[in-house]
This record gives C-alpha cells, structure tokens and sequence, in this order.
C-alpha cells in the first residue's frame, strides 16, 4: 500500500470515497479542475496535483469519479491527461456512469499504449459513499481487476465482476439506474391515485414498502414521493436526464425497444424543461401528480 | 372462539387460509359452488354447507374470497346469498381483490340491512397464505373490524388498517399489484438490454435484487424474468389482466393518469390474445423480449 | 313523406340535422328533455311532443341523436319511451356515439318485440351537420337500412353500409374519432417541436396540411394546434374523453392493445382533472405544450 | 441556364430529380459513388464526374441527394469533396433528410471558406419525384436561396421556404416525416380493432380515407395497412428507423418529449429486430397487429 494512487474527481461522491481510501491505509494524489474541491482530502491527508497526469507514474493506477462522458475524455486524453501517461502495466479504473460504447472507445484508446482500463461503475449516493456501503461492479481485462480489486473493495460492501467485455459493467449501471427512475414512477402514479382516492399515503407506504417491497429504494424514494419533497437533491434530476438518454442510446444501440425507459426519460426531460433540473430526481414523480390535476 | 365463523371460496387462496384459521382454534363453517373442493378444509375439521347463508347465523361473521367482483355479488346476493341472511350485527368480510366501487356499492346494501361490510384483501400467494404469512389491509365500519381482527390476525403477519371509507383497502390492494406488475416490466426491459448487450443476466439479478432491490418481489419474479420460466403459474396471467383492468377503471374513476399501467394492461392483453392466460403473470415480460425480436 | 317521423334530441347536432330533414320534405315530431330546445326546430316547422313514445307511431320510424349511452337508455327504456311503442315493423334509427356493446343490446331488445334498431352514426361537428354534408355509417337489418335510407340521405353527403352486424357502424366511429384525435396529439408534438426549434409554426401548418395531408381534419385542427386556441369548443374536452373511454373499452372488449388510444385518452382526462372539460377537444394539444414547458 | 450545375447522389431519389432538371434545360454533372448507378442520368444527358469536386466550379451550384448525415459529410469534407472546391459565391444545396445540428455544423464550415450551405430537403417518394411533384423545403442564406429558386422550382410542385435558420427546413422536414409514421400507427391501430371487431376494413378505410382524411397519405398508407402488404418497399423501413432516430435527437436537443414519436421509434426497432428492415416502413403496423394476436 505505499504506492500512491491516483484518484480524479473530488465531487459529491469522491470525497468520502478518497477519505475510504485513506483510512484504508492508501496513499492518494488527487486532481480537480475546481483546486477548491481537494480541501477536504487535503486536510484528510491525500495529495494534490496540478494536473491528471501527476497524479499517477507510468505503471501505476488511477481512478476517475466524474459527472460523464466528457469529463472522463477531457482527464484522459486532454493536456496532461493520463492516457498519455498510463504505459504499460498501467490501470485506469473508471468508475463514473458512462456510455458502454464510451467504455469500449477508451478501452481500445489504452490497449493501443499497454495499459488496462478497468471498468467499475458504483451504486449508491454520497452518504453510501460515505458509509463505505457502495456496490461496484467491474468488468474489463481479469489481470488488471485482479490488481484493483483491494481498492475497490475498500469502498464497498461487494464488488460483483461482469467478466471481460469491458462495457458490461457499464451496461449493467444503466439498467440498475433505469430501474430506480421506473420503481419511482410506479410509485408516483400509484401514490396519486392513492391521494385522489383519499387513502392514507403514509399507511401505504408503509404497507407496502414494509413487505412486499422491502428494500432501501422503495423505502427512501418512496418517502420523498409521498411527502412530495424533492428538495435539496441528493442525486440531481438533470443527472438523472442524463443517466436516461445513456440508457436510451444503448437500448438504440443493441436494438431493444423499452417503452418505460422513454415514458422515464420524458419525464425527466418535462422536468427539466420546467426549471427542476436541480431538483431531486425522484422530482420525475410530479409528473403524475400534474397530470391528475395535482399542484406540485 | 366457540361460535362458527363462515368462509366461502375454498380455492388456492381460501383452502390455506381456512386450515390455518382451524389451527388457530376457530370452528369454520364453508362453501364452494364446487363441493369437492371443499374436501380437503372438511378433512382438517371445517364443516360444509350447502349454500352461502348456511355458513353463518344472522349476527354472525362470514368470510369471502372469491375470484372477481361476480363470484362475490353471487354469494352475496344470489339464491341463499349471505346478505339477505346477515342482519344487524352481522358481518361480512370481503377479502377477493375487487373494484373499489363495487365495495362500495356492497357496504351500502349491507349498511341498508342493519348488517357490515369490511373490505380486507390480501397481499402473497397460496404458499404465503399457507405459511400465515399473509399481509391483511382492512377498511370500513371501526366496530365491525374490531371485532373480526383476531380471526384476520390468524390469517398473516399484520394487519394495516386504512380507515373509515369502505374502499380504500381496494384501492390500496390494487396500487400494490400495479407496483408489482411495474416492477416485473422494469426487469424485463432491463434484462432483455443486459441479454442483447451479452451481459450475465443471473449476476445482474444477484447485484440489483441483493442490494437495491433486495425485496422478495424482486427476487421471486426477476429470477422468472431471468430464466424466461412462467409456468406453472404461480398466479395467472389472465387473472393479472383482471387486476389490471381494475387498476385501470379506477384510474378513471378518480381521474388519474396512469401510463404505465396503460404499459403493462397492454403486455398482459397482448399475451392473452396471444393464446398465454394461464401463464404466470410474470409472463407479462415476454413482451419486451418480443420486441427486441428474442423469442420466447 | 307524409307520414312524420320522430326526432328525439334537439340539440347542437340534432337541431341543423331536424331542419334539413324538414327542408327535405320530412314531417318531424321532436322531443327534448328540456322543453326549451326544441324551439328553433318547432320555428321551423316540427311539432314538439311531451315525451319519446309521443313523436312515434308503432310502425313509425324514430331517430335519436343524444349525448351518451345512458341519454338513449333514459328515451328508449325510460317511462314513455319509445322501446314499449315501437311495434312490429317499428325503426329506431341511433345516430348518437355509443359503445358497440350498449348497441347490441339495445338491439336484442327491440327484437324481442318485433321492432328493428339500426345503427347510424355520423362523422361531422354542429356546422358540417347544418350544411348537409355529414357521413353517416349504418349496420344492422337490412330491410330496417332500407327503409330508413332517404332519411338518411337527406342528412348528410353520403351513406356508407357496414353490414348486418348491429354493433359495426359504432365501432367504425369509434375508429374515426380515435384516428381525429390521433392527429391532434401528432400535431400537437410537431408543432410543439417546431415552436422550441423557432420554425414558422404557421408555414409549417400551410406546407404539411396543405400537400401530404391536405384533408379538413388536419387543415382545422391544425389550426387551432397552431394558434393555441380551444375556446370555444365546437365538441367539447370532456365529451372527447367520454369517446376515448369508449374507444379503450371496445379495444379491450375485442382483445386489442392501442398504446396511441391510451396515450390520447390520458391526454383528455390529464385535460380535464386541470379543468379544461369545456374547451375544445382540439386542447388535448395542451398537453405536449406543457410537457416541454411552454406556457398554456 | 448554361453554366452546368452539380448533383451528388444517382439513387432512387437523385435519379428522377436529375431527369426533370435535365428536362428542364438545366446542364448537370454528376457523381456517384457507385458508377453504374449514373448510367440511366447519362443516358438522359448528365456528364458522369470522377469525384465530388468535379461536378462544381468553385462558384457554382452543387446539390446532394444522399441516404444520411455521413453520406452527405462524405462528399463534402472527404477527399475531393465539394467544401474544398467551392469558394466565395459558390452553393451547396443539401436536399438529403439529415439532422438539424448536421446542417448548423455544415452551414458553419461553408461560411468559413465563403460559400453558402442552403438546406432544401423534400417531401415525395420516388414516383413522386418522378412526376415534378416533390414539395421542397428552404431554409438558409436568402441571397443563396434566390439563386438556386429556379432549380428547385424544376423538381416540384412547390417550394416553401423557412427564413434564415439554417437547420429549419430540416426540423419540418422531420417533423413531416413523423407526422406520416403516426398517422400510419393510428390507422395500424383503428383497423386492428375493426378487423377483430369484423368490421369491413376496406369499407372502413374508404369512408374514413374518402372523407374525413381525404389526403394522398392517408389513401396509400391506409391501403397498404388494410391489405397487410408492406412488399415491396417504396421507402425501407430500416430508412424510417433512422429518421424516426433523428426526430427522437432533435427532439431531446430541443427539449421537448414526444411520447408518440417514442411509440413509432419502437414499432420501427422492433420491426427491425424481427428482420423487416427492407420492408416497406408501413410494415410498422405489424406491430399492433401483432400485439393483438393476428399473425403477420
């Protein structure tokens, strides 16, 4: 553990997966375009650079914790981007939500140079984050997971591999995203109709998020849509746009037809259009509402 | 617990529920259109009648689960129904999934003889009928379900109460078999991207129904969902159909609309038409399938 | 001619269609629920009754053009109602929009008593009706089609036979009012398109509805798509929605899944949960606006 | 009308056009990628060129007619292309259905060098186009515009012009586009439903088509739709796909959701899934009749 490694991204999510990573016992040299955001890990003990590269040597590893496609491109193959520096033997463990064709793009981009990226999208928000309580799931070249895999697990209670096609864990995010907007939205038309009707919501909830559908998403998710509570966000509704288009996008590019995905994404991009964006995502439920007739 | 109760419907759900309303000391009068199916209630100690008004004595209580809203109205207010039967003190418990209007139409009638109507449909299968595991929502006249709540106790692991209107358990029964028609939907769109993009489907199952979603819904019906394994049914998808058009027409009722259980009402039509009624409901997820052209 | 004929509602359709048919040489009996409606029509020469049974004859022939299934029920089987007066060789001839199901019915009953129902329902709004020019589809006994056909013909600018199945001539006008509103919710979303994309939305209406689509439909509610104006109606919101519902009983009476049907009818009733029932139909329109955040 | 002009692109569209501009008096010079696609355009008197470029002066007029946004980007960036050719004063017409932000990308890199970018798709399939009656779309540079006036008016029955955004003509052409998909979905849907309910559907679809929707689109597609027949294809339904894919794009860039654009986009997915991709796009109605459970 006296290597140091490189961690990119010191957000909402980073931060308390870098301070894991310490308290783990791990060195780590940390990059941000905004310098300000590396206080915390600072005073935690990482190190900060100047720029992506300096953060990791030539065979070393280095995560990315960013908000998409674009800011993962732009810290690898910008100026002073790791790309250029990773040779072989070297590991980018990415662990943002991206397109699995992104995924394959930059597979092939490091094969080129010797060097292994290892796909690790997470699931969880920034107090599971904290919590240590993250789920990865990895996919990519066995060698490379195999050298990161005691990273990964101190950020998480399970690492779950998807094997060696690089954009299957990627794949397998969008899908676990896909299916917190749809239990959302069931609960947004079945928890409008429960106040149309006059039945106690809360007696609902608790019915059913009780039993039936005894599990944290149903249970958070579903107090927020029953309160009608939306604000601050902990996972922001024009992420969640976001997240939607990328399942979109690969449902189009493996050709599977998914009418909840789109009833979803519109209404996340209906939100959007009204000014939510900055709203929680589990926001999309005021469409329901406004569609009975509801004020927000 | 020496005065007999009543019970109508000795069928997959009834049967269960009567044996475990006997172990729990109560004497069960019963009643089936069908007399050999009673057999097996008659074997364990219930005694059985030769109509619906010989289960029960005029102030007594009477249980029914039955179908649909015509197998009810049938014992109710057919030849020998319990209705006329039942006078003051009297109390009919209606436990079949129905329409929320029809409950209330039935409370009124029952309200018109001096007798009650308590609406307590129920969530689980015959095998969670069978374990006492059964959950119990009730709604209507605060007397009448004081008094019949040790026998409903017998029958699951709770009972949540939803006050005084007679419907809303209805309406709460049918939210709840939307949610766990959604749910299936979700996965089939989710595993059928994962199938198509070649990711393991059994290890996705693994990841998002032993975290996210680790609920028994989940986890019962994605592994169906999975295995593309619908038969024998566990509940049948014709019947789902049934649920479903309810949940739609009271939608309507109270103007509220509901995409996606427009979504899953059409999968489940579309497999009926396609010849699939006495497929399990979690069949519903051949649709998706079907139309990223896998086949069945 | 000389023998009059009944005419049973006189409202914004029945009133130009009773004066064409006078103009045409017709005798008219009318009746009206409401007393008052009938005065333009008496004005013009018919003579108002006190109640259905009275505007007919018992091998007379009687028309009905009424809101909805229950307004026809009410004139045909209610006190005085033309059901007990009709005879052998008795015609009641239903020109209202009602579900293909109440139209088998009626029929079963007025052959009980020797009497014949034709179905004939028209495509066209108060203002086509008053110039003549209204479709009417007919189904049922051929001899009853027959005899009423001059009538027929003097109401509008063609009769089009759908055969001896009582039911068709509904479910055909059900198909057209569903394929109307379709149109409507295409327009709807292309202009709305159109709008954010700053395209001339009133170029876009001349090139569209003027060359590939150059019908009345879409040249006029194109129109009212384009200017945002629903008000005032010439068929109203809330009867479009009663239509709609018919609509998604028959498609589910039949087997057959309409995902558009579904989304159009969620469209009307969202409409008038927000209170738009007595706009103009065309303010499903509303809709698609909203969802992309522009203001009604 | 002796300055030749150029014509990039000698398929089933290109070809016809060609022919009128020829007969029309103007000179042109083509390229084609395939040679032997030119043959039929030579024969009528066009001069087959060796690449892009050479169809052009550097101020003159070039159109393109080619199947997608990277054919078209081909001709004009690749080697030989046209963008390098053309200069100060020369245009280049892009009659191909290509993507809003494709054309605003192009017309940018032509203002660079100095020549105009006019964009100018139109509506018509090839028989169409054969018989002068294409309607064409503008929208760009007005003084371009003036200039190639003569040209365009050689190919159609009209030319409808979109002031100076470039991308306009392009949003209206696509929303044209899924304004046609639509109605053919509705009417997929209405006659599915007159076909279970044995309704005459060619009686309905004369009614319907002859009346009401009296329009070229409703008339030809209706047909195809009521008769099943989707072979041969006029216009491919792997091309629907892709310009129901660009409708969905330009939709999200503008922010606006079109739940019945999504509709269509997975009855055309589907299709293609399922191996129809060469049928004509009318074939998208197999999926409501299949939905219903009528075969193929």
């Amino acid at each position: 553990m006296n290597t140091p490694i490189g961690f990119i991204g010191t957000g909402r999510m980073g931060t308390p997966m870098i301070q894991n990573l310490i308290a783990a016992g791990f060195s780590v040299r940390v990059y941000s375009r905004t310098m300000e955001h590396t206080a915390t890990v600072v005073a935690a003990g990482a190190i900060a650079c100047g720029n992506p590269a300096a953060t990791v040597s030539a065979d070393g590893i280095v995560l990315t914790m960013l908000a998409d496609d674009a800011a993962v491109r732009a810290v690898m193959l910008g100026e002073n981007g790791i790309w250029q520096k990773l040779g072989p033997g070297g590991v980018h463990v990415s662990m943002s939500t991206i397109a699995p064709t992104t995924a394959l793009d930059f597979a092939k981009l490091h094969e080129e140079r010797g060097s292994s990226y290892v796909a690790a999208p997470v699931f969880g928000r920034p107090d599971v984050a904290a919590a240590g309580k993250l789920w990865v799931c990895t996919s990519g070249n066995a060698a490379a997971k195999a050298r990161v895999r005691p990273i990964l697990a101190a950020l998480g209670q399970g690492v779950v591999d998807f094997g060696d096609h690089v954009e299957s864990a990627n794949v397998l995010k969008l899908c676990g995203n896909f299916m917190v907007a749809a239990a959302t939205e069931a609960m947004a038309e079945a928890f409008t109709l429960a106040e149309k009707a006059e039945v106690n919501k809360q007696a609902a909830l608790e019915l059913l998020c009780g039993g039936l559908f005894a599990s944290p998403i149903y249970r958070n998710y579903g107090q927020s849509v029953v309160d009608v509570s939306h604000d601050p966000a902990k996972f922001a509704l024009r992420l969640g746009l976001k997240d939607l288009r990328l399942v979109r996008e690969t449902a189009v590019h493996y050709g599977v037809p998914m009418p909840l995905a789109d009833l979803i994404f519109n209404r996340l991009q209906s939100g959007v259009a009204k000014g939510r964006g900055e709203l929680d995502w589990t926001g999309l439920a005021l469409g329901a509402r406004e569609d009975a007739g509801l004020n927000e």
